[in-house]
């Protein structure tokens, strides 16, 4: 049951003019289940990505690196589900460039203009045959780009332990004309991420100097796929692209801190976060949706590794899926977080609005019903000052439930 | 359910000339039960001590460290289980301090002679009207240092979430006489240590040099109480203490490699290591005893951050516990271990004797029934050579398991 996460409702994607997505069921790991999804770019679109920091990445990770070095005119995207494609060392390399031939082959593109992502089980050989005998059905089924459809179906054909399909969109104005930004995601377990989520993409008919796009994607991603975790596991696979279309009609934006270009990244930055916590609330086993702040650091990264340190106690996530305000062990965690000249009695905790610990040791006026009461809600805001400096960062993550423990122990069965 | 760990023998632990053990009910928590341990040292004993590097120490922790640092006469430590006295500030200390002056006023010592141990809930005020209370009675129940069930006594009277007491022994001859290292340890979880266990004592009554009794502890440390890991968790209350009565009699150890060194530090190391062990063994919930081993690092320290990252993994420790050999997530885990120029495509893994992984990919010959086969023991290995130079490192871990979930999410009520 994720968490406080509304069903998708096509109709509130906006198409992106200038792709087109198709989604066919290839039999990749199990029969009649959507599990190969394309997207087909006019030619003129901008790409963008960042990828796992884990160095056992999976092979379509990297031929996705060599491509988008190789190529600054990407036409075409292939995802499978079902096999991750990780694990799998030379021979997975040269099955992940041959599902590049074979869309290449059937888009009219060279296979360096494709970019091919995997998620699923790790270490099984991926079954190229299969994709390959999908991948007409799924370029035959690419749809329209006014089909508001296509996205959900996309989002329901990237899924493994996903409970539900996960989409966000917005509409703009830039220079009198409407420009989408509409982005689908996939997560679930296996998460935190480095430097994306497990897989994320996001469209815009913007119109945006191609050299800006990076710089905008890096941004979005430290801004929403690089706040969350589930389990502290980086996966192999993780990967965000952000694609321009060019096809909105604007002016093209020249730079990011205009007036258009924050327009940009705003509906960028609210897409991409939107899917990067539909990601923790649809967290395996989440039962809550827990916001970590740390603030009053002397740097971002010694509030991350505070943050994360939290986000990723077994101890601390046990006891809010329990509603048990133990809270000494979010202090344990901060303690442990690698912060070496950390002052322990200029610490401050608070749950929501309850102040449970001051300069280091429970607070007087603190009554444990107080912190019980927030414990039962399914939104919590943990909050920790350092009170050392002016740096905060800000992680969201969920608890660890008996489910986490039941689908991990079962997710290949 | 312990893995593969025997019953306490009380008749097993040697008795330390020396040293006596007293134990109490304080009620400190929960009434009825052994909660207050108390060891009185004969003039002339050495104590080396290591803890927890959590910059949220527990109270005691910080009052050790100052009596350690402010005497070399310790005469006694007083232990209590059910609070750890840790996340409770200025006034924490305060008790931590008025435990040793009540104690030092029964013994007849200064309060920095003492040293106070506290395990148990955390950011709850320690009822330290109940320690005083109950000092008399566990001193009164000083046993002679003959009486061999005084240790085992210690090692129920020291746990918190344990489910079985861990004491260790062994006697060893120097310079013709009969020496003793005895030990008692209590884990469970918020277990991630960083210098030592939560609790661990060991005692001989050879006669060393006392200032080589902190190299010999830092060296026990490295090789057992360092190489554990439940759950990431390095707790605030972490402290394994070392003593040396000096009374067996033969010629004091003026050196670690003479030959009398290595005989006494090859017992306090076996006696380490097996308590180290008992603690996974008896870890929350743990169904697999597992062995992680990195190998063909370039550094000691790279092959520990591979090794830790591969023994914290929720995804790995849920496949163990599932005996589901989903071995891709020990390579995803080795991946993400922060090695940063690690190359995958020299990476090899073993379950037990089963080649699973060679050169980054799975192997050809492998089966997955091998790989199922090992999985389904008690005891697994788990070997990842990393082919890059000659360093190694060990990591001792168990699975995680729904009572894990179940023991976190209750364990204060």
């Amino acid at each position: 049951m994720p968490v406080n996460l509304k069903p998708l409702d096509p109709s509130s994607l906006h198409p992106v003019p200038g792709l087109r997505i198709g989604v066919a069921m290839a039999g990749i790991r199990k029969a009649n289940r959507r599990d190969l999804v394309v997207f087909a770019l006019d030619e003129g679109a901008a790409v963008a990505g960042v990828f796992t920091q884990n160095r056992f990445c999976a092979a379509p990770v990297q031929v996705c690196r060599e491509n988008l070095a190789a190529s600054s005119a990407i036409r075409a995207l292939v995802v499978n589900t079902g096999n991750a494609n990780a694990g799998t060392g030379a021979d997975g390399l040269a099955r992940a460039r041959r599902s590049c031939e074979a869309l290449a082959a059937i888009a009219g593109c060279k296979p360096q203009q494709v970019l091919p992502f995997s998620t699923g089980v790790i270490m099984e050989t991926l079954p190229l045959e299969r994709i390959e005998a999908g991948l007409p059905a799924a370029w035959g089924a690419l749809k329209a780009d006014t089909r508001a459809d296509a996205w959900a179906d996309a989002a329901a054909g990237i899924m493994t332990t996903d409970t539900v399909p996960k989409a966000a969109s917005r509409r703009i104005e830039i220079g009198g004309r409407s420009v989408s930004v509409t982005g689908i995601a996939k997560g679930a377990g296996m998460i935190r991420p480095n430097m994306a989520t497990m897989l994320g993409f996001v469209a815009t008919d913007a119109v945006i100097d191609p050299a800006l796009l990076q710089p905008l994607l890096d941004e979005a991603a430290g801004r929403s796929f690089n706040r969350i975790t589930i389990d502290g596991d980086t996966s192999t696979n993780d990967s965000f692209v952000l694609i321009a279309t060019q096809r909105a009609g604007h002016a093209p934006i020249k730079a990011l801190d205009s007036a258009e270009g924050r327009a940009l990244r705003e509906a960028v930055i609210a897409v991409a976060e939107e899917l990067a916590q539909a990601i923790v609330r649809d967290g395996e086993g989440a039962t809550k949706f827990i916001t970590v702040q740390v603030q009053g650091g002397r740097t971002v990264e010694e509030c991350r590794l505070a943050a994360y340190a939290v986000a990723h106690s077994p101890l601390v996530k046990t006891a809010f899926f329990a509603s048990d305000p133990n809270l000494g062990r979010i202090l344990a965690a901060v303690g442990y977080a690698g912060i070496g000249d950390l002052d322990q009695g200029l610490i401050d905790l608070y749950l929501d609005d309850v102040h449970v610990v001051e300069r280091g040791g429970r607070r007087a006026a603190y009554r444990e019903e107080d912190g019980q009461r927030v414990m039962k809600q399914s939104e919590i805001t943990i909050r920790v000052d350092l009170h050392r400096g002016e740096a905060q960062a800000l992680v969201w993550t969920c608890d660890l439930s008996h489910d986490y423990v039941s689908i991990n122990a079962d997710y290949r069965s």
